[in-house]
């Protein structure tokens, strides 16, 4: 029995954080702390919770601006005022011992010296926990908060992404791992023939080095990437070790598997050096029925008016006319709009029997991969997706919490933990030990 | 005898950390921990002495680049690795409760929105407790981490830092403090009339805000400034809360405290609203001589041949030429440097006796204002300082730890606190509390 379980595939969790909740109803939802989003006692408990259950990750998303939107949706907006990743998961890790760290930066507008030095740094504060959510910063708002009037084309910004990749990696590289000697007869401190000056010089940044920190526990912090689109997925084959993604089901999620894992080769790269998370919002339920309510209730918290845009937009079709309280009409006009969307929509209001404004709430809360049921359909449906190759583990959004995140922690860890599907304790200390990723060697140094 | 306690100026004593000490030979001092710069458990057992201690803050100094010296005094150097400010300062925050947290930041090589987030998400993670020592960055060897070839010149680069004041400020202000409402039953979160868009268009900067985090506890975190030249001095009355000051007598100390604060009225700021904390170096013995002899055995671990041309300088004149174990030469010919730095190089030579070499070492070690004595000498000479009006305290820069910490945070306050100098206990939550400083109003709502 036991060494059938270990024959299994391992799950990988991170715990997707807003820093909360990313559904826009959730700080209304009964028994939610409100202001859990800005309170770092909360947030505490919370990566202590996940840490306890034995996650990889606490995840953080980021945004470099409040964002604009109809003033409506604006003022319900719960993530409004957010700590900001570097200093937040900093804090956490003095209060956390095992569970990964990753925070998102962007290679848009921030100087690779300070990304380098800061990850350095959350790494050896944290004991070899950090991870660098790579993005690019799609939000044109943020451009005007650094100085920019134009946001920078999507070209432009991932060539910038690559380069600043590797001047990142290079400057994390800046000592040997054997450089410091703190000998205090001789009063040397360090090897200067141990130390490696970049002297970076590319399109796009100039930089020096070397970095006035020692290397990394991990040697590099896990790179973390999210990129879905053609550059998006080339870039993470060539650097990421994390993809986060967003397929809806399992057959996207299976063709995504296939497309990034199979650019590994021809890099370089082993499939098992990367490892694929997509998002899932997870609602657990005593029966199913039960995790359904909750998921209804939970959508119904979200504010009607602002949300039938995303149902429009879905749909390829001004819904703002539809009766809010009637079935969506079958035999709405075709348009030009994606015909994929549509159809998910149409399926979606036929399989729950949802009306006009309950598909509003779901496209205007969370309209992502869930899974809803007891924590044995949940298993089962998480256990499908690494068994048929759509995913290597899961970025788990909650819907709700601290009660939602209870439910995986408290009930379906436990399951999974049962089924051999998910590790009892943390065999590493580091990030990369509970991803099984290799320490990646020294550029500079063998 | 409490009445006339009360009656009493207080002392505030910040701990200057490098972040552990600024003597170039305190990790080789005997029993010291040679890694403690580097050591998160280290730091974070001194940072809670200090608040035991009832310390006001823990003032963390910083570089952006690893400094550009000879192969023989760089691999000597215990602070080529150091924490990044904002990471280690949020993870003390996380494992005290009191004393503040004044992290160092750039205006030249970063960015107002960056700036402004991490300074109110540490305010916020630590309830009220941030301080930002605004520096314009003197080391040209930052600039080459940074994408410049010239470092930009002293007077441009006063002129950003002006305007990244008024932008980072003018940010944290961004939202009312009584903006969120957070109401699970109408489900409006924040009142959107009470944030503002500061929409920026200056002459280095254009950042459009607002914000996206709440106002910080403090209002602004503390604003601390260290410049000494004719335009840091008028930067520091128009902006500082702190100044950090390096006068390394009493006479100049009170020149300096006369002037900066004399500049106060004419920019309608009252003189309790700038607190001078020069930085002070404290040695404690059972008895002078014993203080002295600590600081000539910490000295002696200094490297003679990469000190040496720091005496020269002081000097004005070539002093590697010079018998190293000999007295110095009353008759060296005058040249064109500092008449001031040459006499004072000459006096301290007569004072304590010293050797060429051991003028070196202190000048390679540590050369400015130093209290070096016992209990009672030591508290003598600050008590001296806040009544003449040469300070409003101290940052205090230890010597050698854990030894030279403890020998202040045991015996020397406990003197201070007898004598109804320095608080027996914290009387407030802030940074702001402990210092005596008003919470600044908000620019945009009353």
């Amino acid at each position: 029995m036991a060494e059938q379980q270990q024959k299994k595939k391992q799950l990988h969790l991170g715990a997707f954080m807003r820093p909360v909740s990313l559904h826009t109803g959730a700080w209304r939802y009964p028994g939610a702390y409100p202001d859990a989003n800005f309170n770092f006692q909360h947030i505490k408990s919370f990566a202590q919770k996940l840490e306890a259950a034995k996650f990889d990750a606490f995840f953080m998303a980021d945004h470099l601006a409040v964002l604009n939107m109809p003033v409506e949706a604006l003022r319900r907006s719960h993530t409004v005022t957010s700590f900001e990743p570097f200093t937040l998961l900093s804090s956490l890790a003095a209060v956390t011992d095992r569970i990964g760290l990753v925070a998102t930066a962007s290679t848009t507008y921030d100087e690779p010296y300070h990304i380098a030095r800061r990850f350095a740094s959350l790494d050896h504060l944290s004991g070899g926990r950090a991870g660098w959510n790579i993005v690019t910063t799609a939000n044109p708002d943020s451009a005007r908060n650094f100085g920019k009037d134009e946001h920078k084309e999507h070209g432009e910004r991932y060539a910038r992404a690559r380069e600043f990749y590797d001047v990142v990696t290079g400057l994390w590289d800046s000592f040997a791992d054997d450089a410091f000697i703190r000998d205090v007869e001789s009063g040397i401190f360090f090897d200067p023939a141990k130390m490696h000056v970049l002297d970076h010089h590319g399109a796009e940044l100039h930089v020096r080095g070397p970095l006035n920190i020692a290397r990394p526990p991990q040697g590099w912090p896990v790179i973390v990437q999210a990129g879905q689109s053609e550059p998006g997925r080339q870039l993470a084959a060539e650097t990421a070790e994390v993809v986060f993604c967003a397929p809806r089901t399992l057959e996207a999620g299976k063709e995504f598997f296939k497309d990034v894992k199979g650019r590994l080769a021809a890099v370089g790269r082993d499939r098992d050096d990367m490892k694929l998370l997509p998002a899932a919002f997870i609602v657990i339920g005593d029966t199913v029925e039960e995790a359904q309510a909750k998921r209804l209730k939970l959508d119904s918290l979200v504010h009607y008016e602002s949300s039938i845009a995303s149902l429009s937009i879905a749909l390829g079709h001004d819904a703002s006319t539809l009766d809010p309280d009637g079935p969506l009409p079958t035999d709405l006009p075709e348009t030009n709009a994606s015909k994929s969307g549509r159809e998910g929509v149409l399926k979606l209001a036929a399989t729950e029997g949802l009306t006009v404004r309950q598909l509003a709430q779901r496209y205007g809360g969370y309209s992502g991969l869930a899974f809803v049921g007891t924590v044995e359909t949940v298993a089962d449906e998480m256990e499908q997706w690494i068994v048929q190759e759509g995913s290597d583990g899961f970025n788990v959004v909650f819907p709700f919490l601290p009660q939602g995140l209870d439910d995986v922690a408290e009930h379906l860890i436990p399951e999974l933990q049962r089924r051999g599907l998910f590790r009892q304790d943390y065999e590493g200390t580091t990030l990369r030990d509970h991803l099984g990723l290799k320490r990646p060697s020294n550029k500079f140094f063998s």
